[in-house]
């Protein structure tokens, strides 16, 4: 399969910036007619009637198939795979592969959007052999539109360069976790049993956020602990630089492909969620888009004793230290 | 001392949200400079040399006096109570009483605004006999502006009024908290001792959180966790009826008198974080400003079997079941 060239890329950017700001615009406009309470006749009869969840699921369902549509007909080459087609298939397999391929979701932070809690997005991301190379991420509500192109930056509202702190742009703090806001998500596995998912992220999330030298010198003492409830505005924070550490289980590759592609562009390190069992000293491998397992460090500038990469890679086996494995599988993975 | 007529407080209310206005603009000049890395000549030598948290707090401090000056010289016969100039006193005593006082954090989110995470704000309210008549809440990196005015309704930008969803306000879940989206914050207080302030707070997170029936029964099973960082976007998230629930210890006055008018004047309720005894059965209160300890119920609608006031009550003795009493006291409360 031929590379892109730039201009390829570009041409293919400027189209996936446009569907975002399209899908953005048919996301508020349905949360406003919801809080319009449906405006008159029929749209109103139909939103009094339908409960959030079903609007929220049709909406959902509209703006993916408005991006299909149009990515078919531009670029009907391509692979499209989206959250809402492939929930309703019968398989988990990770279906990337080295094709160009769109991998969309048409609305991040469903719950926020059911609530019109303003932490909502649209996630689109371009990728080519297993590369997210394009990633566009619009929160209408937020006023806030994130976007990369391979060689062209990370950026924020189209102008503003990611992280937005630079010149110079800072290292992680020294002492790491301390010093960071740590970014994490409770999730829908709430299961009470010994050892669940939601077990094992508390234990971690105490860990990191106790007092240096509480849980037997585990206590991380982070400056801030973060639950948005969309993991695709996680880590656009994280590339943003308003958050240093995002820790995750459990999301799909549509919810972190734009993400991936935004957070590496500006600078930022994507690894593997679960400590390997030599995390003091375990080489630190990009994560495959399909782990559901993922740790993101922001992008960091050099120190006058380490480089950015080395204060990411110091600051990974920090948080590698506190957290437990957790458990989200997939056929084949 | 005499009540307001509406016609004063609508002048009132018109000078606190150009003041709210002001002060959030200052909030994001200051920003923006950090982002940019100070600009040029001396206000870059100055960005520069200053950490973070010097430079946030020189903002602080001098947005602080800015609103400080404004009120003094409109309302030369008003009392002030802000964070900065409150902080830096000896006491800790609770000191707004019947006469008319202004009640002002001039940044709400400090970590997030170190950090350039768009949820920060500054909280302005008018208080008179102890009662907040007016809030105003700007946050401006989020474009939200919300405001209120004791007879003229709540609302988000000057128009949207709140709560969002309306025609009608839904009624809280039937199952609340499940269904519910709970807001909490870790806080600072993260000492690692057995029955510290962070274990009781995460008690109590896990216990909303986890599936029904676990947790001996206390499982809420809510439909989200969210963690801010803000008390005051909290509450405003409330008042909004983004959030159902948020339930926190620890702040003070000036981090929610002005999301206390906003969230009563859309309708919600605001009470005891701390559980009676007789959690079931005792009277539902309204909370004293200066307690310390929150519990805030969205706006509710009826349903057929409930009153708004009914289903929000119901909700306020689901939560006291499944949290623990926290541990913040001031002199003389």
């Amino acid at each position: 399969m031929a590379e892109f060239s730039q201009v390829e890329l570009d041409e293919i950017y400027a189209f996936a910036i446009q569907l975002g700001k399209d899908a953005g615009q048919m996301l508020m406009d349905a949360a406003k007619l919801r809080m319009s309470g449906g405006g008159t006749g029929e749209q109103k009869e139909h939103v009094q009637k339908e409960n959030a969840v079903d609007l929220v699921t049709e909406t959902d369902e509209n703006v993916e198939a408005y991006i299909r549509n149009a990515i078919e007909k531009k670029y009907p080459s391509h692979k499209f795979v989206g959250e809402e087609s492939y929930s309703k298939g019968a398989s988990r397999d990770y279906l990337i592969d080295d094709s160009p391929t769109w991998c969309v979701d048409p609305l991040d932070g469903t719950v926020n959007y059911i609530h019109l809690f303003p932490m909502f997005c649209v996630s689109i991301a371009f990728i080519h052999k297993n590369e997210p190379l394009i990633g566009v991420i619009n929160a209408p509500f937020l006023n806030q539109f994130f976007s990369s192109c391979r060689g062209r930056g990370a950026f924020m509202n189209g102008d503003q360069p990611l992280p937005l702190i630079r010149n110079p742009v800072p290292p992680l703090p020294e002492k790491a976790p301390s010093g960071c806001v740590f970014s994490c998500e409770w999730g829908k596995d709430r299961r009470d049993r010994p050892d669940s998912n939601m077990h094992r992220k508390v234990e971690s999330f105490v860990n990191m956020a106790a007092e240096l030298g509480g849980r037997d010198g585990r206590g991380g003492m982070v400056h801030g602990m973060r639950s948005l409830g969309s993991a695709t505005l996680d880590l656009a924070y994280v590339a943003m630089g308003a958050f240093d550490i995002w820790w995750e289980g459990g999301c799909w590759e549509w919810d972190v492909a734009a993400g991936i592609a935004i957070l590496q562009e500006a600078g930022g390190l994507m690894t593997n969620a679960n400590p390997p069992e030599d995390y003091a000293n375990a080489p630190i491998e990009e994560v495959g888009l399909g782990s559901r397992l993922y740790l993101a460090i922001r992008p960091a500038g050099p120190s006058a004793a380490e480089t950015g990469r080395q204060s990411q890679e110091r600051t990974v086996r920090e948080v590698w230290r506190r957290v437990r494995n957790l458990d989200y599988s997939r056929p084949g993975a």
